[in-house]
């Protein structure tokens, strides 16, 4: 069974939901036969690569009622975070594109499967939220898929150029196409669409929805024929 | 989507049922997006490798009434491969195993994939009914083995030795554990069985029955929150 997501290295809301899909597949009892596979999703395209702007300042900006209001939006956020096991350190994230990790994710997948993408993800937003690096930085995206075990060689030829540019903008096209206006966004077995860092029960529901019914019995076709051999022999 | 057939090589019936899904998948407008994979059934694994016996007189053993009588059966048999253009010599051909036919049947799929698998089943199918070969004797196997575009030396291995014996008793397995008590037997992504060659219009509507269900709209899961990341920021 596959999980699709859909998802930001800066999205605080995605490490969260991540965290609790993953609640629900340490429980489930097929989760050795559930792949998950990351996609791109750019929350904020127009980012600089070089951090000109926290994000305490870029949601004073936004939502105005200066830096005391952009705390008190992140201590709300970092208090379910936390809840979660993640210490997020918010007010002092950098705004920064994503584009580059997100090629990255899709080196992973292709190169080495989703197992290392998997890797890779995790790394990525924790580096992002909780160690607090750039993300944007081609020497710290390097440090980070080559320690997930990415040929560095490969690594360094798709950071110099715009390799899987055209399959980030696949992905977040494909989003579009399933009705996504926000991430994370999961879709279990190209049939259940989870809108949102959802409780885990939610994916719990999902997955053994998903799991029961991609295993029916086999409903036979009744036709106007029984032209078939058996070990009896054949029917004429 | 994938088609799993289960048949055996000296199978009447199936040869004209896979003329019929034939049929179908040629006027199926996603036919490029169909895989159709072969399974080994053995109708009479008692029979012998060397040829002892006709087809007609196992025929008039098993139900009486003498040559003639296996004759008019045989001749029924033969009018309805006619119309699907298969020019059967039944009485001409002999009792022999399939066992080794159907190892080469797995080797095919295993090292050259399910399309060459079709074309040596077909191979298969035409030397039996149609050229009246023994398809038990091993350097007839192994030429249309080679043929279709075997490598020489695995056919060889596989022939002398007893590699693919295990996943033709686990074929005959599963059809036994999907209700088969008789071949052709037809899954269609592994959720619609079809019991013997039936008309083309059954297999036309189980195709187009299971690709439609294969793609569905989806589903959005309602859940609780609307923890998520938009352009427009984060859901707090």
């Amino acid at each position: 069974m596959r999980i699709d997501v859909w998802s930001d290295v800066v999205c605080p809301w995605c490490y969260i939901g991540k965290r609790r899909l993953e609640s629900a597949l340490a429980e489930f009892e097929h989760a050795d036969d559930v792949e998950v596979v990351w996609h791109s999703y750019e929350l904020d395209p127009a980012a600089p690569s070089e951090p000109v702007e926290s994000m305490a300042e870029v949601l004073a900006r936004k939502y105005g009622g200066g830096v005391e209001n952009a705390q008190r939006m992140m201590d709300q956020v970092e208090a379910v975070a936390a809840e979660e096991g993640l210490l997020y350190r918010l007010a002092q994230t950098q705004r920064v594109n994503t584009v580059d990790a997100h090629r990255l994710l899709h080196l992973a997948l292709h190169d080495a499967g989703s197992a290392v993408q998997g890797r890779l993800k995790e790394a990525l937003l924790a580096a992002n939220f909780i160690e607090v690096r750039n993300v944007a930085d081609h020497a710290t995206l390097a440090e980070i898929a080559v320690g997930v075990g990415l040929d560095p060689e490969r690594v360094t030829q798709v950071l110099s150029g715009d390799e899987f540019r055209d399959e980030v903008y696949a992905d977040v096209a494909q989003a579009g196409a399933f009705g996504a206006t926000g991430v994370p966004f999961f879709v279990v077995e190209s049939k259940y669409g989870i809108s949102g860092a959802q409780p885990v029960e939610v994916f719990t529901r999902a997955l053994q929805r998903a799991w029961d019914e991609s295993r029916p019995a086999l409903e036979m076709v009744d036709g106007a024929g029984d032209q078939a051999c058996g070990p009896d022999g054949c029917a004429i």
